[in-house]
């Protein structure tokens, strides 16, 4: 095993940020850019390349051989938020206006689909022939899952009933994938043993659908001065949230009746105080959060079995910490 | 050089068809693979993958190798199209509804970003490692081509004045660099020379140019029996075609008048009447068919520069010269 020195979380983002966004690519006249870079020029957390490239340094590979594939995740990422986008008629992502609405559906559609084929360009530039197919297969079928998934998302707001399980699957595909296989690629560039890119992967995947129950959680139970944002914008969206989901597994049909007098409401404040109600009632701050922890507890179980170091475990493990404590 | 017997076009579509759309990737029972194959079971005239596996064999390679290289241009190029076709609001695409109009827009949103990811999986199931790096690298920069003339033909609707230049790289671009690739992807499988691999790309991306005037010229002057297509939907649609551009700039004052009444007639007929009075005036049949043959001598050109056994070359030929002189 490899013992190199580790390398802070801040100069890994500084090193993946000093040369993320400069202009490498096409011809950069052409207007199609002028959507792609207004995207990735507001950046947002960085969570994947970030995981990405700490999992590759914990396990002694080197982190500028990750600095290719951590740009392609990010940049894959950033081609399914724009298109998300487009299918949501969401008008304002990371603080300021979505591309569909800045540049035009047209626009959005075409920047997406550059950003999709600059991130395979990314992972051509990664130098190492040796693990280029393998990492390439890891991606496109992340990919594959991720597309599912949002297929299945879309589908769900057609549904009344949805299962704990198929929300739970839903997740996995459109969130936990894509952080499960930049903790892999990491974990491949690193040369890592079999048995422990596995754990990686499972670690990622669990902390992801752990992640996503949070964001859920903090939509309803979140103090609004920490999040700045709203609560209950998903319950006015009538969206699907563990939350949701849960509530109607556990409702008796009086309950039933209930939510769905409250989704009926066309106030705004009445139906979030409706739906809260009915959650307090089923106590789903309780169920939510032991879903989160058994997911949380899971992906640690993992981490554990990862035969390095326990204090190469130390960087990874604080900043899942702050990710999941986030309040925001 | 290899002197492998030639196979007929018709046996390399047959192998080709026999595979193609046999699902064999993801989920079934995902709804956004219903867009995927809906699509692709309708296939249109597979020029691409015909024209690469016909270079491989021409070169003497193994077409069987070609088969998922194949496989991956028609799925690009399929993806590329339903996309466009959410851009353009288009309804029927090869006689049937598009996968916006059957199956909504978000999903077919979805299907083109889907199509795109199984294109690349069809690439890694190549199996000669060898040269597969090299075919990423030419499928990625074709991709980026595409989309930039794409968004390039975007803003020619809301310019008045393009020039003759402008619009020959608009289509450079948008049709005939992914001919131009697929022809060296079928070469660099056959392990053709440089010179070679050069020359039928120039070949392949002189014919698509040509190919695409052609296409300009036969909604005006083809005849609707044997296009089986209205005559000067393009004009009504005020579509920027190189028989539009070029009658641009040739117009003198007057004309260029003319030209401007002649867009604002509401009545269909009236306006095809209008404008083709223009293009006789201005020779614009004469002008385009000159332009289209000096593209056709410059393919065949290079391909009279391929350094093979002339006989070999006779099947490209003949499926070149059907496409081109084709009604439709």
């Amino acid at each position: 095993m490899k013992t190199t020195s580790l390398v802070s979380p801040t100069e890994i983002l500084r090193k993946y940020n000093d040369t993320f966004d400069q202009p490498t690519f096409g011809d950069q006249y052409d207007k199609v850019y002028d959507g792609v870079y207004y995207f990735i020029r507001n950046e947002g957390k960085q969570i994947r390349p970030l995981l990405l490239m700490l999992a590759c340094d914990m396990l002694g590979g080197d982190i500028d051989k990750a600095l290719n594939p951590a740009y392609a995740i990010q940049m894959f990422h950033n081609s399914t938020l724009v298109h998300d986008d487009i299918i949501d008629k969401s008008e304002y992502r990371r603080g300021q206006l979505t591309v569909n609405k800045k540049f035009g559906r047209n626009t959005a559609i075409m920047a997406g689909d550059m950003m999709f084929i600059i991130a395979y360009e990314y992972l051509l530039n990664h130098s190492d022939n040796s693990n280029l197919h393998q990492i390439l297969k890891i991606f496109n079928q992340t990919a594959v899952k991720i597309m599912e998934g949002q297929q299945i998302d879309l589908e769900f707001e057609n549904r009344d009933h949805i299962s704990e399980d198929e929300y739970l699957s839903m997740i996995e595909c459109k969130t936990s994938v894509l952080i499960a296989a930049s903790m892999e690629i990491g974990a491949i560039i690193a040369e890592a043993s079999e048995q422990n890119c596995h754990h990686i992967y499972e670690f990622g995947r669990n902390i992801g659908i752990a992640f996503q129950i949070k964001d859920d959680w903090l939509d309803v139970f979140g103090s609004a001065e920490l999040t700045g944002k709203k609560i209950g914008q998903d319950i006015v969206r009538n969206k699907k949230t563990y939350l949701f989901v849960k509530a109607l597994q556990l409702a008796n049909e009086e309950q039933k009746i209930k939510i769905d007098h409250a989704l009926k409401q066309t106030d705004d404040n009445k139906k979030i105080n409706k739906v809260l109600e009915l959650y307090h009632e089923l106590n789903i701050q309780g169920h939510t959060k032991e879903k989160m922890n058994y997911f949380y507890d899971k992906a640690f179980h993992h981490l554990a079995l990862i035969d390095i170091d326990p204090y190469r475990k130390e960087s990874i493990t604080e900043i899942t910490n702050q990710l999941y404590t986030r309040k925001k």
